[in-house]
């Protein structure tokens, strides 16, 4: 079976705008992915099923989208000792209120790291500022990387001089 | 096994003073209960198993409290297909809305109906009421508590106008 | 007079897109249902009156929608043992966190069963389960509907590998 | 039957101590009042009556009050039209934010006169402004009323020097 | 100078489009009106003098809608003892939640009769019920609009029944 | 009459023990003060002539704390075009998110700088760096005071490890 | 170098067209501005050597626009004690709550004078306020901007005559 | 210099009765810890120093614990690709909401690992789990520390059973 370093996990395709943004980050990087639909209410089954197959392959990083009730985060922590990271997705009425307080109260035992509402590329930066503890070459892709953000806030101060 | 027709299930033993009030109003009406601490977060396997149990014991309604990032009572609907009532419990520093919202905003295909923040009492009143559709005891039972209420509301209108 | 298992009310036609998912799904899997516009703030004499019809007629549940000052579910768990599932509307300027609140809330003797913000379907998927406590055949649907629901799940995850 | 211009009523005697400060203002200010506990939720049969009662005896203003799922002052309305006040009462979880939007958020044709959470002296006073406009003595007290405000301010700053 | 019952006041020409619903239902029903733009921020000046101006002309009822730090209610009702309706105008940005907020929490001393947020139509209703208690035909128009709002839900249903 | 730098403005008795702290920080660094109590909804007369006396006295700031509908703020800024920095005060049922966003929610063209929910030690500073920008006493006390707050932090820091 | 009364900081070119009413407004009353990009997050380096540039050319006021995890303003202030405007930009899910929240509630020692939700121009505004008390100037424009403010309001009451 | 795996900081002293639970955790697993107090707005200068110390000592991962405008977390994430854990520190009038959204709701390139209000210890075990990835003993404290969360839920089973 073929292995990678983060999985990428979400309840619906209907997550996946919002999701592919943590599996391009990571690709470009070079941190090996896997992309997969589970949902914690409709698959409860493939929850633990699944968790124990990632502990095999020696996943590192769990990324975990939901909305609303998102309990999918949530339930993979519960499977696992490898970090959980939670993406609220924004929800029709409550803007992804819901899918925030959801996922990050949880109670003391279970943790999900939960970056901001539809924040998928916060996601992939930190499981690879995860990835970087123990691999030199991703390390250098971030310091890369927080260098180009501060060459893109130069060039729009360049620019909006120029207005 | 000692058959019963509605579970009472919370996470921890911190909830119990809440869920309690589920468990001794049912008993009053001499509706069968039992009542069990499963955590989704804490103990993520009991959650199949334990429906599984339930539905050859022909358990008619689960009501199951839950607090801040609360997944209890989802995740048991998402095992079953019998009625899973959700009461949310109130919570430190969201007062139980991170509780409510967690429960009630569940996705299509898989509800839980939900009663108010701390609402046990209401829980097994709607249990009660499911039962009460083929148990005409029950039904009598909810029936003359209706009227109760009525007299007490009477028997203050009546205070009111000594004070 | 024709018999029905479900009645569906909403306090306007404004309602009946969300509303007419209950209807759909629980016609599909033949649950009798029928329905009705009953304002509780603009036909409040109907509200006693027709939960006494509903109770003649056996129904076995009430779906109740409404928005805003959401009294109609509440209104009609007064009058009624039934178990009344209140379905929040989405709103204009709160998008149904005034729905929601007003219609979960309810004080301690007269619950109502409370779904989403607009989860009309997941209302009849309760309604449906309720009712399959007695009925075999419904019960069957909603098993095979769940089955569905994991279908669907891999169906998605087999076109997401394809991408 | 003994006459009176305003009609104060609660669902519950533990709504008293907030609403019996509208009736201590009004009574000093000698408008007559009656104190009434009606539960939308567990009297529903009284609203109607009561209503016509109350018309048939000429009140001129209905302050109600409720908490949580707040229904009271809406369903009031419902059948009369009278003006309503509503005053939503503080909640243990919500603080009253769920009983301000549910009496608030009516919906056209039915409005409640709505005042702050636990505004009941202000209800009073809003009763009086609408009485006054047809009884000078009435009006005479509510002029002397916000004079005493100003004269109070005017203390208040006196005392501050001197600290 | 010519009379009328009710004035309708708005800070900015960008609220008409709301308050005018307040204007066109109170001539529907032969109340006379005024519309007026006095804003509490901008004219703060004109707060006082319009206030004694409407007094003399024995204005009954001061509708005023307002957005945001919605002041003009509550100042015009700081100058005055006649009953004001607040109008809270939805926002950009809070939809309203501030306005209601800033309108409905008054100090006591000061109500404010504050209705949904842009309930225009229900301030005009309100207006009317007041005015009523001394006015059998604006009485005899509310009772015959109650009916209407019956006759229409009846309407809807029988519409609903031929889909 | 005596001249002074800042007017500390509040509505009621109630608000000093929060206000004083402005009054107090300012008065150690040898900012002259004024505090009053003027309420917007109880004194509104006193609005326009309080802001008059303090423009020919030349007051430089005004520092205004209010509550609830939180009107006190914005109406002395409608009034004046000196800076006016809006102090929040806590309210019982909405913990100050009333007050904040009465405040900070000001229509263009009459800002309020508002500070924290309860914020008034913070208001004192605003107002010292106004006077700081033309009194270099002033700024040399600001200067010293951003020392001492390192210094407190470094003296936690020791006491820290010392546990 | 230039001089400048006023700078105008954001953190990234998007909050531009929210920020450039600022910019617009000073420039028109003749207030010398500078506009930057410096990202709180991107650009942390910046915001100390900046504060110090700026300390040095005498800026009197900085204006600070960031939304979301809004640390631009707070950090400025932090670096300084010159008076630091905030104006939350508005955020696509939480509509500028999360923005105003991360601004306005500033720890004791550090404050930052908070504008309404995209107040850009109300900061212009609490920026030439501060300008204009040693600048006759600049305050005499303020004073006419305020006169323009009442003659538009009466500009829009004989618009609404017409109507 | 003493080396550290997780260094912890906080704002101020007052932090510490909540952040001294991540500290306690860590050290009973054998996980080196360091603890201090650097302060966003009081010590800005220390964030970058501070940052660069930690990374030149190997540190792994960084606890953060903030209240209000809870700016540290993020801060201290813009200087450095080391993951960061935010925990939200409960306030005196939001109950955490506003540290929550101002730590989560970073922008795009510099993410804050969140856990719930109040949650240091959940921040401990998110810390372990990162370092467990290249540490077995550490893995192995992770895996019995679930198993101990199984135990604990069973033994208060036992518990509820004798009641």
């Amino acid at each position: 079976m073929k292995k990678y370093d983060v999985v990428i996990v979400m309840g619906s395709e209907s997550d996946y705008p919002v999701m592919k943004k943590s599996q391009k980050l990571l690709k470009k990087w070079g941190v090996s992915t896997n992309t997969q639909i589970i949902s914690a209410h409709r698959t409860p089954q493939l929850l633990e099923k699944s968790v124990k197959v990632w502990e095999k392959l020696n996943v590192k990083v769990i990324i975990a989208g939901a909305g609303g009730s998102a309990h999918l985060p949530g339930m993979l922590a519960s499977f696992s000792v490898l970090p959980v990271i939670g993406v609220p997705i924004s929800t029709k009425n409550f803007n992804g209120l819901d899918s925030l307080l959801s996922i990050v109260q949880m109670p003391t035992g279970v943790p999900v790291a939960t970056v901001a509402v539809g924040g998928a590329e916060n996601a992939a930066i930190l499981a690879a500022e995860i990835i970087a503890l123990s691999n030199k070459k991703i390390n250098a892709k971030l310091v890369n990387y927080k260098k180009q953000l501060k060459v893109k806030v130069k060039q729009m101060q360049i620019k909006l001089k120029k207005r």
